[in-house]
């Protein structure tokens, strides 16, 4: 397994990847010879360059470069891509060209991989591919929530607001907004449409605004379901999710860095919230309307769906259910609602 | 006509009081020693004590004390309460007993006045009453835009997502959020019913989310239509209302923080943004479902209402629209839309 | 009276001037053709495009344009330039070619005019020049508060620490930073040097950093006197220019947003603060070292300098003393003094 | 070992202590029925209430109690107090009259145990008392890099500006400052003097401002040397504190929120910042002048001076040195410079 790019997402794959028992990490490529790179080493991962004329001027910061990507990929079955975009689009051709099997963000087009994923629903045709695509944390989110709504027959459709944090936490010193909202300028907001390339049924519109905060999204929804229904029927149909964690206002959990808070006291590396967070109390049935709203950390949330995204292209573990939980187990998935006393 | 309370309402509602063809300013009371006080005597308006108690203390602070609230409800047909919540209670009592008409905020309960003002809705029930609630800036914005879409018609339902600033800019120092949004905790929230104090009719729901930002609340909305409209019917619609501003994203206004810049371009006291801004280009009209968002000044927007319904308890402008027309021209309203070009 | 570009500077010194009974604004000049070259003429200015290839592009977006920047240079005495830091230098070539007088902002290096400007600090330096450099806000507001301890023989060398504002509130969806701070790399910061273009005997070392905040800077200093003095012997040297204006913590004056607030209180246009925001009763003198704190309104403090700065080139009017007076009247500067009771 | 008041500090005492070879955790008390309190039982860690009579309303929220603090404090040998300040002060008594040993926090006066503790100046002065105060973190801060100059003759006088973070980020949705800045009214603030209460010696000045954010305090000092110095004498001096942690701008560690992530990066449990991070290259001597910033984790800096402080109460371990060395090597303390490669 080599993971290309560490970055906020690379560097929390290389750390699942790291913790699963059937997975081998490889190494880990990248650009940078500043403190990003070291923590590759000091972690224990062999590192590459992205590039053999980077070797020399990494190696003179102190790095101890490994190798190129070349030499990475000729060593490892499979490579998740978490450069940025444009660089992405790049890279593939070289994944291509090397005969390896690669993972996308969800930042690169549908058409990229032709295939895009989330564990709950599209692991099984995910199996054997050559590459697949995990959807972007927003979008994850959404197919998570309402996929959970299908079995009981519940979904009509579904109208979401968007609440997206401004930049990540350890770069808000660049890109950052200060004291306003900016509306992203399109109605719908891609991230709908983008459900629909895990699942074509998802009847789904949003609205998305950048807010000044750096530590998660909140989704607002409000959802026509097909017939009045309980609200209880409803938790129900989220619980059989393992990866949305029902959480309570009266728990004390009244804002998203309390939530954040409580990810660092379960001792979880760099506070990932791999669950998408729902408030049980707050949500409402009304006749038959469904209100509720969650948090997204858009760091994490897809870390579980990248392994399990692994574990499909190689196709050893055939079931869904089999990879979805030996990852929940690896990274503490379920120790939320353990923690908490069950919601 | 008489101020009571000179914080960030009562301040706005002096000036606006001031620059009123039709009405005088007779003073106004307030409580503070400190350099807000000093401001009414600065404007030139006639500074009274809370109470007669306070009198010595503000003397002695230098402030130029006129008299007492008792004295300036003597010399005043009307006076508008901008004083904190449970404040305003009490004080309505004394103005019972001293027969003098009132209005109070939208933070009093809809029974202490039986009457719920918004000039484009109910300044004809308004009449000569003895008294009416402004209602909150929240509301005042969800009674102007979905009433305006009732004529053509439109209207079915509306489920709004508010984004609430968090604190006011003046004291932002005290109560502020820090990077963390702070959902509130029960769905619907208080905004949407509070609407039908106004228009019964109005079948809306709302869900709300304190933001990291003082500048304005920010509202998206899904309407769903009673049937398929072109979106230049709802624009037009919204047209109807003058306190509704059609700005577009096109124009460069992309963030609320630009939209108070242009305020502030205007030359309008306090950077006041009394109409509803709303974006045309970001409006979206998808079959029979609307869905757009708008930004919600909550210092200015209820500014022209309070003229409005001043006018309407007082009696002799007995046409809201003239009432309207009159106050908007006084501040300056429609210069967005002119200064924009028309939208 | 020229201005070229029309943001945050120049829309603050068009007004500036269109305020002073001695100046007359023949235009300005800007390259937007969005909102903000609107207001340019809502306000009653000559819009001039930045050259004459964008005016067909302005005129279509509905703008009135009278011509271009070489129109608008041919028919004023002076040009005060307001466009960015690397547009400026271009610009100059042009100023010098065309013979006309000119203003450059701080951005810009000494050496491009070879004087800097401070009006009580090198008003008659400048007289009958055909450039000058207004000096940029944090530097202005080092001169005007060290030369103020000059003439009583009291300041020996001065330490201070800046927190820079990081960006401005109209663009903070631009640029900003957030939930962290930013020290500036290199100590000594470039203040502290810039201050001895304009007085090459000040003693003067800063650090800085950026908070992320978008209304003001915040200077914190640490003076060795030449001599043991008294606090009000220094209270008296700071009252000595009528651009300090001293406030009070005990006046409920507190934090940067309260002081803003009063600013629009008071009515100035865009909130300016153009004076030094000093706290008086914060300040303290322990033995020989004085220390103290104060705001700078980085958007509105070189305002009056620049209008003197207009008077020193133009050289009407030869006694310091007599423009700054005239400036200092059309602003409102005293007013802060005034509406507190004095200090 | 007991630990009362499970909060921003406590949590991390509790960790730091179930942590060390030598030490055991008996228990920890707290109020809250909470989320919180629930993390103290999913951690490993016995629940004590702090009043039997809360013990009721705590199980019944599904709580796993122990007992009592009364309880807890018969099973401990000594306490760390972690409860809000006007809590600690009747907590003393109780300690007092069970005559077991305490630690109280820097919130204390240092009147309540007449010591005042930092690790590196006033172990051995601690060593078997009943009681000990451990400071503040600025003050931790201010007496750990002030002393490291004193070996080396270099250290006249020291002058500090002190930007404090405004709340803590997991109750960032209290207290919080917004666009601000908050000058604390009073210079000198407290932390200087503070100082002296460990090092009578130490001529120490602060200014003191809130900022708006929750990550850490940055320092800025401006310290009078004896004599002439050049920058590598100065480096050395810090380098003899083990809990001074240089670091670079050149590494790409150019602002706080960096710093954290880095912490996050190595693992360390809240992303804990144990050292000063001081920037060795920002860092510059002028002649016999030395200015210098670096950056204070409030949660986590006074968590080693806390374990140190028990080991002197204790008295088993009578060498500073191998206190601090044995709670280094618990904690990851000098990963930091090891993984930067030195410094």
């Amino acid at each position: 397994m080599a993971v290309n790019g560490y970055g906020v997402i690379g560097k929390r794959v290389a750390d699942a990847v790291a913790r699963q028992e059937d997975m081998e990490l490889a190494g880990v490529s990248d650009i940078n010879a500043d403190w990003r790179s070291r923590m590759v080493t000091q972690k224990g991962f062999r590192l590459y360059s992205a590039a053999s004329e980077h070797n020399d001027a990494m190696r003179d910061s102190g790095l101890d470069v490994t190798g190129a990507l070349d030499d990475l990929l000729s060593v490892a079955e499979i490579v998740v891509d978490c450069t940025p975009k444009h660089v992405a689009a790049r890279n593939v051709e070289i994944y291509r060209e090397k005969g390896i099997k690669f993972i996308v963000q969800g930042g690169e087009k549908h058409a990229v991989t032709g295939h895009s994923f989330v564990a709950e629903a599209s692991y099984e045709s995910a199996l054997d591919r050559d590459s697949t695509r995990v959807v972007s944390c927003n979008t994850t989110s959404i197919v998570r929530t309402l996929t959970a709504l299908k079995p009981a027959g519940l979904l009509h459709r579904a109208r979401g607001t968007l609440l997206r944090r401004a930049t990540d936490p350890w770069e808000s010193h660049l890109g950052g907004i200060m004291n306003t909202l900016v509306p992203e300028p399109e109605i719908p907001s891609h991230q709908g449409p983008d459900a629909r390339s895990v699942d074509p049924e998802l009847d789904v519109i949003t609205m998305a605004v950048k807010v000044p905060e750096t530590l998660a999204h909140l989704h607002y929804w409000a959802v026509q379901l097909t017939r009045p229904a309980e609200k209880e029927e409803v938790l129900e149909a989220f619980r059989s999710s393992s990866r949305i964690a029902l959480i309570r206002m009266a728990d004390g959990l009244t804002a998203i860095n309390t939530v954040k808070e409580l990810m660092a006291d379960l001792g979880r590396p760099h506070d990932n919230l791999y669950e998408v967070a729902l408030w049980s109390d707050m949500l409402k049935v009304e006749g038959d309307e469904l209100f509720y709203g969650y948090m997204v950390d858009n760091q994490a949330i897809v870390i579980p769906e990248t392994i399990d995204a692994i574990r499909a292209l190689v196709g050893k573990v055939r079931d869904p259910k089999e990879s979805i939980a030996k990852t929940n187990a690896a990274l503490g998935i379920g120790a939320v609602t353990q923690a908490l006393g069950g919601q």
